[in-house]
């Protein structure tokens, strides 16, 4: 069985793809929706945070299923399921970003870690729903979360 | 251009279609990872939350861009694209869900409201930059929220 979809949008950003890991919390970007679905955003500025699913088009598929997180072969070796990058077996990415501004069919964004050009496959609106803060996590996770707020303590994130 | 996805699972639910959305907040399912997907689980249980993603192959695919949210036609028409509800162009769901429990390749899930049977597209593990909580909503959102919880003090939700 294939299931087939459509890109309904286009990301659009100056940001070159390598420097949008080490960006990414603070880089703004605009999605343009293609204008056949532009209707569908009617509302969307009454969100203040939006979900955005996106096809990561130009990342090379690998039969690997463990991969070390973020690349940090310090890291325990992890399934590509219970990791945020790459290899997975559908390349979908998906960010949470705030919604700066909607001008018709553009919606200018903050954080949305994808590449110029990247076909955008779905956008929802990020509610209370979708909030859980009482999580588990990896020990590793904590301890990177921990240090990157004592290094940053203006930091939001 | 056309996208193609593989499934790398299956939902499996006793509970019955039309009893879906409104046990959703409590209902317990299980997510069946194909074998040859399985590895990519590993390390999982580490996160409590998981992002999961769906492919709803029973909705039937509309043109209307314009819907009223959760089919309540007093509030406001909303584009399908700043609704939660279906009709979207790709018909993708998404939920967050608890991770209760693994065994091999299947996954005991609490809050996953899919039917029995639909393709899982992808599973990422939810984690601290998802945590959104300074939101802004619609009204209607709000109001709702506000009245749940004063008929539900020890909701959760």
């Amino acid at each position: 069985m294939s299931i087939k979809m459509r890109p309904i949008g286009v990301v659009e950003t100056d940001v070159a793809d390598a420097d949008i890991a080490h960006q990414r919390r603070k880089m703004i970007s605009e999605i343009r929706i293609f204008e056949e679905y532009a209707e569908g955003l009617t509302g969307i500025t009454d969100y203040s945070h939006i979900i955005v699913l996106f096809w990561m088009h130009r990342v090379e598929r690998s039969a690997n299923q463990l991969v070390h997180p973020r690349g940090d072969s310090e890291l325990p070796l992890t399934g590509v399921l219970a990791s945020r990058g790459r290899g997975h077996p559908n390349p979908i990415g998906f960010a949470v970003a705030e919604l700066i501004e909607q001008k018709g069919n553009r919606l200018k964004v903050r954080r949305l870690d994808a590449y110029d050009g990247t076909p955008i496959i779905d956008i929802k609106p990020y509610d209370h729903y979708d909030v859980y803060t009482e999580l588990r996590m990896p020990q590793w996770f904590n301890d990177r979360l921990t240090r990157h707020r004592s290094e940053n303590p203006q930091s939001g994130g």
